[in-house]
């Protein structure tokens, strides 16, 4: 497969004070400059031409899967990569797709992050978190469509995907509405103009992600590296108790853990397994890392969070009692044996995900949503 | 009384990522250039030649007050400022500290940040509450001794208070050891050198304060402000149900709150009020508000984390049925009407507390001295 | 107003061993015999004949009052008591309701128990605990219809109202189908036959009750009695601060709570109030007294139940640094001064509520309607 | 071994209404007759003549057993039975005891109960589950000391062990004080009347076990039946996810559990593994079931209370998509495949524990020394 030049983008960020803009050519990765609260503008320099469309696995969003593929290959002229099990899948029901739809080999696995200008996932959360698993060194942009399951990030509909996947193609025609747009007086960048030049881009949300790193015992190179768009949580797995995990920080001993287990999660986890445990909901740019136990023994060891700059190791002691488990995002999981450890610190690559309106709004939308956290507001009838 | 000039300082910043440098002359406000996980290091230019000590009320600290006292007024060379209240209390018992010690007309309450080079705080952390409220407008360094009653943010020991407080006028011999600055190659600014090159400050933590601004119904000029610390508290008062107060953020309604109260905190304020109420605790560095209900009537009404650029109003509705209560940090409660509405948004002056060792120690073990957290952890006999 | 003698009853009750039946003749109270897990059912001696109908204040639900009130009167026969304010309006409305409806004057307050029969409530779980303010001696069975608000308690439906009070008044059909009553071989009691012989009864639910008492300090009879149905509540009302509360059992001291306020719930309050402050869903026959801190400030001050034989005094210090307020099922709020004090025990009288199934059915089927307790089980898509 | 024949005792029952005393027999069990709350008063008819003493396995207790054993042997004449493992232990280090301690076949692992007049247990609170799993069927009277770490049931200093031993012999000199009994007039029961008549018995709490039965798909006989003390947990064990658990009681369906697990816990275990999961502390008096979910998805999902006759069972879909496990009071861990289940009601057979002074003193005793639960109330700083 001959693969098209990525395209370069600009990030403009504000953090209520500054605004910087930020070219990030072909190669480049799009990477956090500054960890701080801020609002992200995502603005093509020239128009994308490459898109991977990933689907939940199994038939039920065929249909659905090809109408998307449909329109970006032929009405939008992109080449359009799928995962070799959805190519399989498709080109069987749809050979028509074959002009349309390229895929890759394993040997290209890591390089996928230089030729995808931006992501497509249909499903729920779950696509996305395994979109997350493809790109680990780099990722590009993702939308993210709503089909049937909720989804905390799945903010845009189905029914107007043409208008959605438009907008992250040329960029929207709702920008000059975002309140902090023009707080801060930003302007749009050079264009090559084909379209109206009041389409500045689209906002996006740079998610942060944990780089986690699982070094074995006395070996110095890590076993395994996992960047979680959720979390990671060490727990005692079939063991009836957790032996106790030691917790430091950049060296320094914090605490030993007694507890169902522990998890460090990003914002953007917080509203999944976090939420469960009892940590707190965070809004997506809060550049924390939170710290949430499972069932901990001490009545007093409640969640915590943590700045962006903490680097943490959770480490089994080589006197436990019994071994332990890790898991990332849910997948990925496996023994830690006495002498293990996993250290964790915030990746330098973020996810971004395009915004349906503003961060804000999708926000607390999908708290609504997922949560009817404000619903019950209304109608709960205390006495 | 004529002021002596207040000194000139440094603040170096380092996110992780870089470091900037930043000079705050005599009359400036000590800010945030942006809000993000940062940790900092206060340098003075010039020794620093005010200082103001403030002491909980009350006859029981009255020895130690004028023995750190004597030592910044004869020992050291330093003008020392009190309260009015404290002055009168101390010139009765000990008359000759009336060459040494200065105290502030009504007239002058506003301008007290254009005078005093830091404050030292001796008490729990009532104390420190209240030097935040006698700087409202820009607060200079406060470092805070614990004398007796648990607090969280008074990390310094009485016993070395000399050896503390050369730390903060002639900088720390410890600074060397702390990690980050080796990590991004940190060098001493320069200094008049009259002490030794590799004393280069001290750690601070620059701690986040919550603008609030009053609106009665019906007018635009804000009929009260004030620059919290810990929080602000919206409740029932003396009335069996809180009406339902409504939410917005820069405009936008997010929800209409159902609960014996709502809290708007500071991360400093996570471990305070708002962990009573569930909200979980927040390293100071952790550019975050926090909204946290209390006793909600809808279940999933959990907390929350907004970034620090969030602008939140809060409103009682004009139908309303009933009015509420606003408290700020603890004081100045008074009812807010029918119409009525505060806004709250991050301040632009934080306060600069001077850190024990570095931020991060000094939080894990105020979480223990204050909640026994890690401490449990060991001795729990579960089962 | 000539009063009917009030039917004798029959209260069966089985606690899963043994089975006893207990004859209330017309002017006795229905009590507890034993305070310990049991389902009951209701059997009228002789068919009841004065019936209490209590509505929402307000016109609102003024048409489903009168049609009530007109099955009752015309088609039932019987003698339809009314609050005077319910009396005075719908006699303005619906003059022709004058031979059916009657009330009672100031004098009689405290005999209403002697004479009515069963008392049906219009509304939502506030009427209930009006009808609970109405009858703090001795309480008849009470039946809530659900008109429009959610309510806890109000577990039938208004459009089945002939059927529902058809089931009160003569028995109902679906008792066979009750497990547990097969489960113990319970069979009908001696009756005057008028209806089929299978119609034992209906279930109801002895909803315990704690009586209140208010002593003044240094006044050995008590200044106010109240028998709550959902819960007693000590708050800091208007102050910045709850004073410690002193907290005895039987004389014993038990702990000093720091909060921003206590209170003591009986099961049925589990769901009301106590729930938003983190106790937990009881259902209605465990017979206990929730203990449930407001916004504790020591973080192991977790909610506690204690068994019904439990006899509290909540105590405000003689020097106290200020005064608290005390609030019962949300009414009465008024202050408690120093020295005085608040002792609650198991009322003797509970309020007996006819279930719509059976009690387990019931009480389910409240949770989901109101806390949408199972539904989101299904529907959560957790990453 | 030739066995003593077990002494009769009596059990004096009261809910504050009434009391009903109620004689157990030699082979009898020592049962709940009416689950409901009440206090307990253990009387021996005959003075005990054998007693079991459990240890802690391992070397550390090892000198205060043998001081224990040589008392209750040499001092009071009484049979030793110690376990198997602890014999074989102790006569390699004490050979001298071969005359006064015995042991027991496996043969008569279920016969146990028949013949031991009461429980010694030397260790924490995993003895006292030592000894809830060692007799299962029916249990005599535990009494539990303390020997260095925490222990919610460990009530008895090891301090003083012979005072203590004697009164449960004997019967304790300080029943007059208990409250309870002079407010209901309890008189001594016949006796033989070899030591002071006033010396009536020991109070006792009969504490609620769990009788859990394994189901496998498709068999009418249980699998596995275990009483447990503290809680039955199915949770996902090494899965990602927990399959979604149906509950059902009494043949209804309740619901469907989405979370990392549930948890059917006693009163004595809501202070164990249930609080860490968020449940409330209940008095052992209570006779309920707690349902505690472990990190529900459903952020309305609380823990619940049922009344002490519910009868539930928890039932691994048999389209499931994975297994899940079950555990009983921390021990046994199995897997449940498709279509197994677990069906869970109160035992016939609670475990008495011998109360140091009354049951309330003692639990609240209990929460102050393992969560330090009123202790912080005085401490904390709160601003």
């Amino acid at each position: 497969v001959a693969w098209p030049n990525k395209s370069s983008l600009y990030i403009l960020r504000t953090d209520g004070k500054s605004c910087t803009r930020e070219l990030v050519t072909g190669k480049g990765k799009l990477a956090f400059a500054y960890p701080s609260t801020q609002q992200h503008l995502l603005v093509w320099r020239n128009q994308p031409k490459s898109v991977m469309v990933i689907k939940k696995l199994g038939d039920e969003l065929l249909e659905e899967f090809v109408k998307v593929v449909e329109f970006l290959a032929v009405e939008r002229g992109m080449k359009v990569i799928v995962e070799p099990v959805t190519y399989d899948h498709c080109l069987n029901a749809h050979a028509w797709l074959r002009d349309h739809v390229y895929t890759w080999d394993a040997e290209d696995d890591g390089r996928l992050a230089e030729h995808v200008d931006f992501v497509i996932c249909l499903g729920g959360d779950g696509v996305i978190l395994h979109a997350n698993y493809l790109f680990q060194s780099s990722i590009p942009p993702v939308i993210a469509f709503n089909l049937g399951s909720l989804g905390f990030m799945t903010n845009h509909d189905y029914q107007s995907f043409r208008e959605d996947l438009d907008s992250v193609i040329f960029g929207s025609q709702e920008l000059e509405s975002c309140s902090f747009m023009e707080d801060f007086g930003l302007v749009a960048p050079d264009r090559t103009g084909d379209r109206d030049s009041d389409n500045l881009g689209v906002m996006v949300t740079l998610r942060m992600r944990l780089k986690c790193e699982v070094y074995r015992n006395g070996c110095d190179i890590p076993h395994l590296t996992y960047d979680v768009l959720n979390e990671l949580v060490i727990d005692r797995g079939p063991n009836a108790f957790l032996t106790k995990i030691e917790c430091y920080e950049r060296g320094r001993f914090i605490t030993r853990v007694q507890a169902d287990g522990i998890m460090l999660s990003t914002p953007t986890g917080s509203t999944a397994y976090s939420v469960s445990a009892g940590g707190s909901m965070v809004h997506p740019n809060v550049p924390a890392i939170l710290l949430t136990p499972i069932c901990a023994h001490s009545l007093s060891f409640r969640p915590i969070l943590l700045p962006d700059y903490a680097e943490l190791e959770l480490r089994i002691p080589e006197d436990a009692r019994c071994p332990a488990w890790v898991c990332f995002d849910g997948r990925s999981r496996q023994e830690l044996g006495l002498g293990d450890s996993v250290r964790i610190k915030m990746s330098d690559t973020p996810m971004p995900t395009i915004n349906k309106a503003d961060l804000t709004g999708d926000w607390f939308e999908s708290l609504d949503r997922c949560f009817r956290w404000s619903d019950r507001a209304e109608q709960r009838p205390l006495t």
